[in-house]
């Protein structure tokens, strides 16, 4: 069975994976880039973004890489919340694609979550984005047919990552701790209470000073 | 002058530093001793409570331990909010004198935030229990005072140790995140946005998986 995993999902101390205030100008409200600075200088976002071939990296000249780059190794479709794919209103610009340019760097089938559905977008590079308002498990379905026996990716927002955890429909979750106060914004962890219990968790903290922490769903 | 810090204390990866519930029967509530499991095996917890004379220990063996044993060092006072002294009601209790037995291990005078004050309590080894109905502010002046060119600790519980916090009083302050959810409880980091911004901030993982974050106050 294929897995359904996220990764590389940015949160603060005190838990929000988002700031407040999103909009055009503020993909991430006041949170702006605080919580994924650690993930810019990494080969993978670098590879990702321009540089098309991703080289072979030292691990240990590159810490933060080897979890960021794990969120492209098997993956067959992503799912995401509205919330990801565009500022709040998204739904009322026919002529939104995203925030990713021609070449989005998903690479597969994306489904979106919105109670608003719109005709499949098919970009450059093998990404195709897919609309849905459905119940997650049957998106998820979806999704992991598209896949064809590679894994699914959760790519948050937080509402819809929660979701998928209060579910326990999620394999194998990665967040990045950064070690800031944000104050306001979405929590993560909101109606998770002792979400660890169905998983090994591991942490560990890298020079950039962030706090890689990974839940992995116990066998058996 | 002397510096105000505050050590060792136990939150969760969604900012519970308490849970909900606290009882005689359950000092943390439902986080039971969860956030504080790293703590019993070090060194200082052992020698704080049984073995009196704390021994030197090859920080490489016991890496929690460079952590918990700071808060002790260079304390001349502490100060405690009311919900640390005892279980919701100790004031009513005019035999209550703390957890801690016959002798507590402040060895200090340490001052208890409390709006029912009460004659002092001396207790054995050098702990003297003073109740203050006072702005934290005079009271931090009464400790510091006592603390006679030490340094004062604040104890917590979160509330007490956040208005401190709030009010720009804290030089240093260690939390241990243990990676769990506690979902309820009290958290440690409301109203407290952008902390970081007026310190420096480091983290550490040790192997028994906790990531200590220490924030030390900017100089100049």
């Amino acid at each position: 069975m294929s897995l359904v995993r996220a990764h590389n999902i940015g949160i603060s101390l005190d838990g929000f994976a988002t700031g407040e205030g999103l909009s055009l100008e503020a993909p991430f409200g006041h949170a702006g880039h605080r919580l994924m600075e650690w993930f810019f200088p990494t080969a993978t976002f670098q590879g990702a973004t321009g540089n098309r071939e991703r080289v072979d990296v030292d691990p240990a000249a590159d810490p933060d890489d080897v979890f960021a780059r794990r969120a492209w190794e098997g993956i067959g479709a992503e799912i995401m919340g509205a919330g990801k794919f565009g500022p709040p209103g998204w739904q009322d610009d026919a002529d939104w694609t995203g925030w990713w340019g021609e070449e989005p760097p998903f690479h597969t089938p994306t489904f979106v979550l919105t109670h608003q559905p719109r005709e499949s977008i098919e970009m450059k590079g093998g990404t195709t984005f897919h609309f849905r308002n459905a119940p997650i498990e049957e998106v998820l379905a979806e999704a992991r047919e598209a896949a064809d026996g590679q894994d699914v990716r959760l790519g948050g927002g937080p509402s819809s990552l929660r979701d998928y955890l209060a579910a326990g429909l999620v394999d194998h979750l990665h967040v990045a701790v950064t070690p800031i106060i944000l104050g306001r914004g979405v929590r993560l962890w909101d109606g998770l209470e002792a979400l660890q219990d169905g998983y090994d968790v591991e942490s560990t903290t890298t020079p950039s000073g962030v706090t890689h922490v990974t839940f992995d769903r116990k066998q058996g």
